[in-house]
């Protein structure tokens, strides 16, 4: 049996509007990569019957698999799951667990339900339906001749967790050769991508079974390492070998496993681990590095605090650097880099402080260049360490980068520690 | 002559493998929306000629107006206006000041240009040219049959500036009636979309010229005032009225205007006129507020600093908020968020003060439920103000939200002061 052919149609005049940008097509694509599925092609449409129609007899045609989101909703603009019955030429039934949901949704809150809201409730008869444990209506599977049509709810907070958790599971099913897509996602800091890619281009250009891809996104690289294999087991013996090869050269830049990683979860889960504490002086990310870890949940464990020394005057006050540093050495300077470290981790009682201070541009500062960047790491009963950056791009860009680095920096004092 | 139908396609495998989102699409549908052209489908087609071939036959025969995006640089896969050529049965063609800028920008740079890289400077024989004002590759636009197509770079950073200078002008010609769009953007906070619907309802459903379209994004609603008119003076006459009648009704929650703008912009620049300046005591936005506010280039003129006072310890020993209070009346309370905003503003020796404390979740914090945040708002020579609020959403939501109520309230207390 020839490889599974797939497409994405999103059905929605706001997309269409451009209110919103389709990152449910991006989404599935990316699942169905995994699973080893093509995706040819993704079609944005209105809500009109006659041109949905259109693009599902011209899908219908083509690909093995149709993947639709949008359109299940409650109102008259919802006519997906209707154009689709007129396609395939079945009708529609209540599901009743569906309609249990819905029913539920509105008492539980009080509210009379709308007789708009059973329309929700209805799939295709016959279809393979999945729950929408996050809202109300279902999705749903139908085999039609050679094709298999998938219909999904539009809402990302709905259909992402249904694609998880249901719709995987049934498109795994349906390939041609039981295989099952193992991966490991390792994340690098401090190394980009075409550094990375050079430094692995012989196993990269080899690769075939697992397969190997790096991609930079939010100035990280990625790599995802795909094994298909009959087991899981399997899969794990495919990638560990080459896993293994992979760090051999380039381990020192990796901090993290997993799609859902990020600097600032591994460290605040590092810290609680080594009930360990953190404390930041931030100059040029200006609150950067203090968001990041505060958005990670229970990061209050950990997190003492941190001062946004934006002016000279507060680093003087807050964090008492003396004048004649900041005078001599500069606010961008090691020095400066050293003591706001050390000071912040001193004054809020943190086993480590670090520390950031630059020019994020667009202009130069103390006729010092855009992008020169101090990180300063200081740690209970270490020498503190600062490390001098030139960072590229614009002002958002600069910040960004700089407080990743400093994140990066802390997880590796600490690993020494 | 018939309103103009457009449709756009987006060339490039790195879609169909979600690694990235087709936002250029989304800023295409925005730009056509302003100018009245309905688009009526989004394609995404991968690297293949023979697939994007069968894309652009369908799209001439529905479509007045053929967008595409990508495929315009210089490798092999880079295959958009060779296949569009071939299409349309015409030929490619060197284009002068292209080839200038790409061999310009390799010799400033001292790097030797591979040969593959002329291919940029080929454009469609006989088509109009769009200037790259930030990257290799120009822009073009053809005329056959009843169609235009217009082929685009992918890459955001050129293609936008390109449509913005260049793009729209030239569409704007086409359009059947020589009619200009002019909108104003009202940005407001503090009101929910359906709230604000509700209290414009009747202007709503009533709009032909102008149109009024509300929008929400990042917490904030955005209502657009679209006119059509001969003129952009004619437009502004016809908008006025409505506007006028808007804000009589939501004025208070409007905090700035255009597509642009943004809560933290808006203060910021509002503090330069008045020589102003400002410091934040955060506790549960951990920083978000700085990071806003130092977004804005050139914001250290008006900010002087801020403390993440994530802990009450930090609360104490930074901001000299008492443990007699902190013991009886809570972190979360009306008294430390006051006390918070007071001293950052005595202690950075600013003319505002604003902090925010409360709980962001996942769990309540001093038998406080999640949700819960006090924004305290202190300035010089005037009273303190404390806002309560009660916010809906997960962690990253309650962040989002309860910064941007504290940028907005630091933008009332400006306007009383």
């Amino acid at each position: 049996m020839r490889k599974m052919r797939a497409e994405i149609i999103a059905v929605g005049t706001e997309l269409l509007l451009g209110q919103i940008a389709n990152t449910n097509a991006q989404f599935l694509s990316q699942k169905l990569a995994e699973i080893g599925v093509g995706v040819y092609f993704h079609t944005v449409v209105g809500d009109n019957t006659e041109r949905l129609l259109q693009v599902i007899r011209l899908a219908s045609g083509r690909s093995d698999l149709v993947i639709f989101t949008g359109g299940l909703g409650p109102t008259q603009d919802d006519l997906t799951k209707e154009t689709v019955a007129g396609h395939v030429g079945i009708g529609l039934e209540t599901n009743s667990e569906a309609m249990e949901r819905i029913e539920k949704f509105f008492s539980q809150r009080g509210i009379v339900m709308t007789k708009n809201n059973r329309k929700q409730a209805l799939v295709l008869s016959g279809s393979h339906v999945f729950s929408n444990d996050f809202g109300m209506a279902p999705g749903m599977a139908i085999r039609h001749d050679s094709s298999t049509f998938v219909l999904l709810p539009g809402p990302p907070s709905e259909m992402y967790p249904m694609v998880e958790n249901y719709v995987m599971p049934y498109l795994t099913d349906l390939l041609p050769d039981k295989q099952v897509f193992h991966s490991h996602v390792l994340r690098f800091y401090g190394i980009g991508e075409s550094a990375l890619e050079e430094k692995l281009l012989d196993l990269i250009e080899k690769q075939d079974n697992p397969t190997i891809a790096p991609y930079a996104k939010e100035f990280e690289v990625t790599l995802r390492i795909t094994a298909r294999a009959a087991t899981v087991e399997e899969g794990e013996t495919l990638i560990l070998p080459v896993e293994k090869e992979i760090l051999s050269r380039v381990g020192q830049y990796m901090y993290g496993m997993g799609e859902n990683s990020s600097l600032h979860d591994v460290l605040v889960s590092e810290l609680k681990k080594r009930n360990e504490t953190i404390a930041c002086a931030e100059s040029c990310t200006g609150g950067a590095i203090a968001s990041l870890i505060t958005a990670v949940p229970g990061s209050s464990q950990v997190f003492r605090g941190g001062v946004v020394c934006y002016t000279n005057e507060v680093k003087k006050q807050l964090l008492e650097v003396p004048d004649s540093i900041l005078q001599t050495d500069g606010a961008v300077s090691e020095k400066t880099a050293q003591l706001l470290a050390e000071h912040v981790r001193e004054k809020l009682g943190a086993t480590y402080g670090i520390s950031v201070t630059g020019v994020a541009g667009p202009d130069p500062s103390e006729g010092k260049p855009v992008g020169l960047v101090y990180v300063g790491i200081a740690a209970e009963g270490m020498p503190t360490v600062v490390k001098e950056l030139r960072l590229a791009g614009r002002r958002h860009a600069i910040v960004g980068r700089a407080a990743k680095y400093a994140l990066f920096y802390a997880l590796q004092m600490q690993k020494e520690r």
